[in-house]
């Protein structure tokens, strides 16, 4: 079992840390919030008081931070790359923007450490199941060590490649995760404007070529699915405000990549105006409201 | 078994009349083209010189017809309406615009028929396994007399209700089947121009949520699926073009219902680029094309 | 001075005829509605009771009705292809589909009359001024013959070609002008949201690359122009539903034309979210609510 | 007469050196090309070897920089910030990111000098004519003190607000004529295939309510215009890879500031599909083979 200085608890992270706790794993947790790095070390953990000491004489750093300016931050000026001793592994399990990724990479690497970025998909649902998808970037042997680690807190470990390639990965599935979703609410609102039953279109959309994930586990529409979302009342899930930032990485990576998105463009400006609406912490399928205010 | 004139047998019809014949079906089979007719005929079946002949003393019209315009011609112009005997049931299994479809199913109506829209996904593999979906909008009652003869073609036959919401119901799945695609070829070429190799996007979308039947029975990169269209040169498969006109359609159904469908509209105007490039008779696939033209 | 039959006086209809009026030509005035056509009349003219009683023994036909399926039932239906006397010339100053326009144009012809698409561009103001653009399609010679009579009308008299090309120089406009409308809305309030005051985006945009009519004359950010529809409550002006009827006919064209209108597309998709957000009635300029919901 | 060091003497920045020579100032010039420095000195200015010796001595530093990355490399890594004398005017002309505009001010600032973003609009044709547009951020002060300068290269000096606001004003500028110009190429691409002469679009879309600009000074279709640069195998003027370029900056500042940009969005997927094709180098307005490969 290995010790783990675990640096964001947030509603992910709180779930990810536990995981790894039942998993028999040492952990020091931090957290900006004094309180919810407690809650957390309730489940048998020791709470820190900074990130210094969470990163002190463990085995693995990992974190789980909102955007790519906290992790510059912690992992830079809040001195992980001082106080991890030689041979620690650090796992950036936020999602971030690639270019932030790659500098605190290369930072790492300067510092004489190892280093994956490890974003995830699954959701609060996977973080609690421990089935998330972690999705890697760094060296293969890197990705080797850090895998039993991550295999307790989610069940698809996939090296993507260098650095970075684990966010460029998570970008490119949530910008189909969200075109997909838009595009089930324009049809089904056009269907069912032109007459035809949601549950009618349910079942055909859904044994024929328009099917997808998006439609299957989380359809949009309220009523084809008991289960999903939007039949109750668009709680998430995943928060719309969650997608939007995964779009806006997303079309920083296309503007830097140089590549033509015209859907994931439209998209996002679309989700944009769900936000200026007020709907940002309604589930993604949310932006079904954009389409048909009504719903 | 029943006796069936067949209006119409190009890539698709051809098939499905041959189907019919080998469920033991009686044909009388009428194309513009005496040629693709009598090799119909060949099967086992009566090629006849007339739409008027075709539709005397049968119990089924079936058409299978390239535009909502030639759907009109057969049943009103060149004399369905006045030829086919009382109680005759008529099947339009072409994809064509809502308005005509209606229209069609108004006029039988008025001159005593009993009709259904009945068009088809699954694409001339389908139609030659007659594994087709038909979608089918009309009386319950026709749909459930039309039913035994269409299992003769197909393997999914679903009710969506009304005249015309077969229609509308085909165009829901076709619009977003396109969206689909070209969200995937966004978000390849991007995370491959960044430097993920796309067998590993492959592995990790179509397992996550941004896997959709587009990507895992047709990804339209070329490589991970050996059998796609996209990995044998874009032979279709669906042609770009029979891809563009389903979007026209659902254009005009989105404007006729007055309701937003912004992915579907940049679809719309991203598949008519790539018209103007000269690709249509590729598979709709090839679409990435338009977000690299070196692929 | 010519008799004139005028079908169709609502809000544009009721400014023009009166100016034929005020022109010194005779009217024969017919609206669905008695009141209407009564109202105008008080300035000098005949109301009458049925479309084919206006037509008759006059000069010119002019209609000025909703949609596409108003001017085929008025001039095929209704009876002016019957009733008007030979040599009539017809002008139809709706704003209507190609396709309609060409098969009006075309009946026309066949019952041996010679006639016009000729809609107009300039709102009420410019009905209200007689200083509207007529875009006019049909024989060059009828073009001739009806220009001394739109004179009474508008200001700039365009000859655009053969029949139904008035129509499509219409929607082309006014596509444009959506476009270049919403442009202004995105960029504003972009700039505003990043701190730049919106007067001067207005003193820089409008004397740079970035001007256009509808910056100019029509701002959709309130302030900038003071007698703007934006900078009095959104009255209208052009209003937003009917921008919205010529952006789907401007995508029915293109559907037709099969041409790509990537931006015309979303334009359109905007602006039916705008509907469905219940502002039709608000001048064109209040898309801007759908960028910033608090303005 | 003012001392200048002049940094990044390009297509633009040789054409606004000679132009301040001209204009009587005393010029230092430094370009990481020699020859291009050598070049513009002959003008009668001092060709120097360094941005330290450039910026020594001198009233007004002026950089004319291709991207963010140039800007911060000079100010701060080659130490313009250590070198300037006390009181000397930083003025950045170069087009950048707001947020690196930002960090240079901010770094400008904590060194003790004052500065100004001053992006310019009017290409290559106003650098050569003195007649630029100078949008400028910064604090009101220094905007009055380097006016006069600004004068000798430009016609109109507009004080846009604080730092960085120059760039947010020539970005949403950009972003306008950017989409204006696709709309016009949309709608006449549309209108001639359906059959109107491009002339009588031109005649009355630019004198209607579609009018801009971009089409009464550089309309993108061949023809209208003779001085185009679309009549004149679209040699630029604005070279399209410089529009891309714009617009990325545009849609990096609406990620930035949370605000859609539908229009924005999707006319930067068209612009990136153009430069696929390889076409970076011709005008801005030859996105219209996009729509129409054929022109």
């Amino acid at each position: 079992m290995a010790s783990v200085g675990f640096i964001g608890v947030g509603n992910m992270g709180s779930l990810m840390a536990r995981n790894l706790i039942r998993a028999g794993h040492s952990l020091k947790i931090y957290d900006l919030s004094e309180e919810a790095a407690n809650f957390v070390a309730q489940s048998g953990a020791k709470a820190v008081k900074s990130v210094k000491e969470a990163a002190t004489d463990v085995d693995f750093v990992v974190t789980m931070l909102p955007v790519g300016a906290n992790v510059r931050a912690v992992f830079i000026d809040a001195g992980v790359l001082e106080a991890a001793k030689p041979g620690a592994v650090l796992i950036d399990s936020s999602t971030i923007d690639v270019e932030t990724a790659c500098a605190v990479h290369a930072a790492a690497k300067a510092a004489g450490y190892e280093m994956l970025d490890a974003p995830v998909s699954g959701g609060v649902t996977g973080a609690d199941a421990a089935t998330l998808t972690f999705m890697c970037g760094g060296d293969k042997a890197v990705f080797e060590k850090a895998k039993p680690l991550l295999q307790g807190m989610g069940k698809n470990i996939v090296h993507c490649g260098a650095p970075g390639y684990g966010q460029v990965t998570k970008i490119c599935n949530n910008m189909v995760a969200a075109i997909n979703t838009l595009a089930i609410c324009e049809a089904f609102v056009m269907g069912e404007k032109l007459g035809v039953d949601r549950n009618v279109l349910f079942d055909v959309l859904s044994t024929s070529t328009a099917s997808s994930v998006m439609l299957t586990k989380s359809c949009p529409m309220p009523g084809p699915i008991p289960s999903s979302p939007s039949s109750n009342g668009f709680k998430p899930g995943f928060a719309a405000k969650l997608m939007m930032k995964d779009l806006r990485l997303s079309q920083a990576a296309a503007q830097s990549a140089g590549t033509p998105t015209p859907l994931g463009a439209v998209a996002t400006a679309a989700f944009a105006m769900h936000m200026a609406n007020g709907f940002g912490d309604l589930d993604t399928s949310s932006i079904v409201k954009l389409i048909n205010p009504d719903i």
